[in-house]
């Protein structure tokens, strides 16, 4: 039964769009007969080698429900009891999980304010003290999101900076990969290059805001920086027990190009988009548009008149910041259309 | 990408069996365009009203990820954090969550051995006591499942008995309907009659194990025993962004009678099994078969040499007990001939 | 056996110092016989009474083990498992707890820098909001210092302004007191002008810090605003058997004023100290001095040479800050043997 | 102040009794002067060599409020977040700590029902299996007390068939010394020959029921067993800040044999009790006495009219057993008094 309109779509978030046609029919070809639940299915293992050869012989890959869930197992999993999470304030962990990391696993975020939503050793330094100190929660991971929660991204180097600095004070790394495919997309380099090669121990590898129905994966690319994935993934209630579809839906986006497709697709819509409005009076941009999200700075009334056409979420409503996200079926005409309402809107 | 055999089925789990077709087609008619994530769309919307059909104008509705998170957020809901659960020793969330209650929650289980997975409130007693004791963990809520870990079924005046003697001592009901549709059809009532009419508070509503690719529910039906639930299923990660889908997997259960008939079908093909076996020599049953589950006794080797043909668990090894379960997609010629292997092997 | 120097005193802390005599004599008094265990004794009962006329007759009292286990079970009481806290992020619950209120609650801490420690409704407001959305950790309790981690105080009106703001946000205002009765004797004024009649919800009521061997307790003076405390004290592992000690040392500082007179000697030192060095070459002070401490900035190399010879912590070694703290056995001599050294060092 | 009738005392429990006077004097030893806090001082480093001299070269000792902070500091310093403790149904950390366990660390308690308060290898078999299947709990440690809840004691080769069958399974060993003194006294051998020497990894040493005024102790007998006991002492708020006092009271028990004179008399006093009452008519014994507990049946109207002389707990209404607690100050007097009561009531 179809209860909607299936062709009108928004600029307010990737998980607003739905599934990739070519991934309903991966699902179809997972299904039928019997495979061995949470995760012994030939799905599962053939994801495995997928991402053995995308990061590295020595990866493991867990998937996982969603990022909350791969965010929190993953770093779960890096830390002791007493340890703490070095991350951006507007990090996913910290301002849209709930609270997940804290209650689900009674980590300690310690949190650095940022301009871009980007980390760097100077930043994460802030922080990073204190080791030994029991009245102070050990630091011993550091989380950054790629692409970032501002539409911002790292590059290799950047990220190998970050690395460098926390290994040496003996931290391990995280990446929240929520958006991994739309970095991928917009350095144009293999994923182990801003990852394994960089540094990275453990990614959050995104796929629902990418085209899936819903599926993440953790992948670890250090094994000897996390501990127990397999028994805190089932009592983080992580585990599905038809994992084939999970896997299934994760390799697709493998498959024939699909997910660097998909989020070349988003990212080029939000460019689309910027480029459009660029020089739009009474409009400005706040971040720089790297990846599949527009961050722009304009009235609050006109933004409101704006979004009765489209919907879209405020950022920061204080300073007038809003956010337009693109996802993998956004059209050219979608843009259009909504880059003439906005500039008939700021300049009627 | 097909990498399996998908006329091949196994006695093991109904979670071994994939996803119903019909459950395909409502995964693609729900797709396309935009809808509002994390539950504002049309479908949730949908399955509220259908809910609320099923158990009354008070049910409300929240769909999670697994049975796991349904019952852990379910609980969590229905205790103050010094609050413990009196269940069943072999209950799911005792012997199978890995410890989830326990880790996401605090929740301390008061585990009562039962004959044949059913509480009764003599049983509940043993553990209902010592309310305002600071040193006793509150035992505040029961949690019962339905059908049962052990394939048996409680009769709606079962759990009317069951919900009078919690409600008395002060103590909430929960139900884990992990596998419900098999209670319904099993029983040939509504929902209701063994649920809201026989004092349940809450029901931990099952899916996956019915053919759905993956998504079950909570299903409040006294708002006055619960709270949170909306902040508890996102910071126990069990939040799903693109809820539609999950949305669409539970409705297509109530469209044109799927999940009894789906239900019915397992139920049917267990009572076919156990009548195929009964009084084959060197086979008991330990259990009545009520429901999709078969739990016999034989010789561990007999039963070793009929697991080379057919997947299925051993769940006491020492008793030499079984459990042999069917699916939606059971056939009848998988039970004949599945039969025909256990009798050839203790006959031969 | 006395293994230690007991004239020898430092300025590090005010828990370097040990028990009052009058303590000491306390608790000998409450010696001998048999006295219900957790809290139904006589002392407990009479520890009642007393905060029932310092705080209001609404006022109820729990002894705890230590200041981290009073502000964590106090904060715990004031909310749901989805609450978060507003509080400086120079808080002892953010940064000397290990991570505590995470760990054993689950409580999200939302931080605010300050230049003194001491929050405002204005700084408040800044992690004021959010509240019905799901994917933020509800900010429902306000932490407030008294004296603050910097040594300054709050006014009483500064105290209503923020209780004002808070419950108008419909937010529960907790204060640390660990040093409450510094700031008794420094405000001069009955703790309930400060406390109870300026909106305090819940206070952790110091004592060890000024002159008890070890206790502390929560102060409860809007019992509408908490639950279950006595469940949550003890299952945070903060319930003691023999509460008629930790009741009869608390009980101790109200009699004969030996709170007052302790803390009030302790500010007095402080006072001394920093009037002594005003204007001492290559010395700044960071902070007012209005309790207990006195926090200077002056060079490392001189910080360390004058360390040789009085312990105290650095609070900010790359700013050059530190810490000098007096206690209710600091002695006038004391204070100007330190201040002596201090000055010859800078200005030699 | 002294509020109370200090020569009155009960058969309740060794928590109603008060503190030793040796320990009041060695509380007053410890003050005056300055003592670094959290655990530097010279009392604590007193205390880890006396301990070190009881317990073995490798052992180390870290001072905690009480007996639930003990067990739950230690076993989690023993488990991974996915470990579970197999114990007896009837240990203290399963009956008796509010849920703790599960509530501060997230431990699930596998337990196992005992005649006598006693594990043995084949109880603990029971539940020590399902190692690296996630979705059990993984049994990674056995906890025993010395002497147990019923007021048994373990032999020295019990605890070494305990250890070695635990740890062939991989589980490492846990002792609740609540009142390890009793069982010390009792044996009349070192602690070591029943503890290190027996295979124990970590023993919650007692002092509080043994004439303390409040101060227990994780003692680490095989530090390769645990992890991080430093940090989650803090972070589950068992850190003293003045520790010194926890560590003197801890140290005066081993000075001039102040706890095994003391346990031995409580003792002592359980046996004459018992044998004051041996063949009493309407009176059985539940359990032996081996230790300082006497347990008992009698008709419930009779127990009760006891109780109003004096006061003691009842352990199972139902079975009209009561629990008769003999306590460091219990006089030869009271025994003859106590004895001469319940032997007027039953013989009446």
């Amino acid at each position: 039964m179809r209860l909607h309109d299936a062709d009108k779509r928004t600029f307010a978030s990737d998980n607003y769009a739905g599934v990739h046609p070519e991934v309903l029919t991966a699902l179809a070809e997972a299904n039928g007969g019997h495979q061995i639940s949470y995760g012994e299915d030939v799905y599962t293992a053939k994801l495995g080698e997928v991402m053995r050869e995308q990061f590295g012989e020595a990866a493991e890959v867990f998937p996982v429900f969603n990022g909350t869930g791969a965010n929190v197992v993953a770093l779960t999993s890096m830390l002791p009891r007493w340890g703490a999470v070095i991350t951006a304030s507007t990090a996913h962990i910290n301002t849209d999980e709930g609270g997940a990391p804290e209650r689900v696993s009674g980590l300690k975020l310690l949190t650095v304010p940022t301009p871009d939503g980007k980390l760097t050793p100077d930043l994460i330094a802030l922080e990073a003290w204190g080791w030994g100190d029991e009245h102070r929660a050990q630091p011993l991971a550091v989380s950054i999101t790629q692409t970032t929660e501002l539409g911002t991204l790292y590059t290799p180097s950047e990220v190998r900076a970050i690395a460098d600095y926390a290994h040496e004070q003996g931290m391990a790394v995280h990446m929240d990969g929520a958006r991994i495919w739309n970095a991928g997309a917009a350095l144009g380099v293999p994923f182990r290059e801003f990852t394994t090669d960089a540094g990275v121990d453990v990614v959050s590898f995104g796929g629902t805001k990418n085209g899936l129905l819903g599926a993440e994966a953790i992948v670890v690319l250090d094994p000897s920086r996390v501990q127990g994935i397999l028994f805190l993934r089932k009592l983080s209630m992580q585990l599905t027990s038809k994992m084939r579809f999970a896997s299934a839906q994760l390799l697709a986006l493998f498959d024939d190009g699909l997910g660097l497709r998909a989020a070349g697709h988003a990212n080029a819509m939000a460019r689309r988009l910027r480029d459009a409005l660029e020089g739009t009076p009474g409009l400005a941009f706040s971040q720089e548009t790297q990846a599949n999200a527009v961050f722009a700075v304009l009235d609050n009334a006109a933004a409101d008149r704006i979004r009765e056409q489209y919907r879209f979420y405020d950022w920061d409503r204080a300073a007038g910041q809003v956010r337009w996200m693109c996802a993998f079926d956004t059209t050219e005409a979608d843009i259009d259309a909504f880059a003439a309402v906005i500039t008939a809107e700021l300049t009627r």
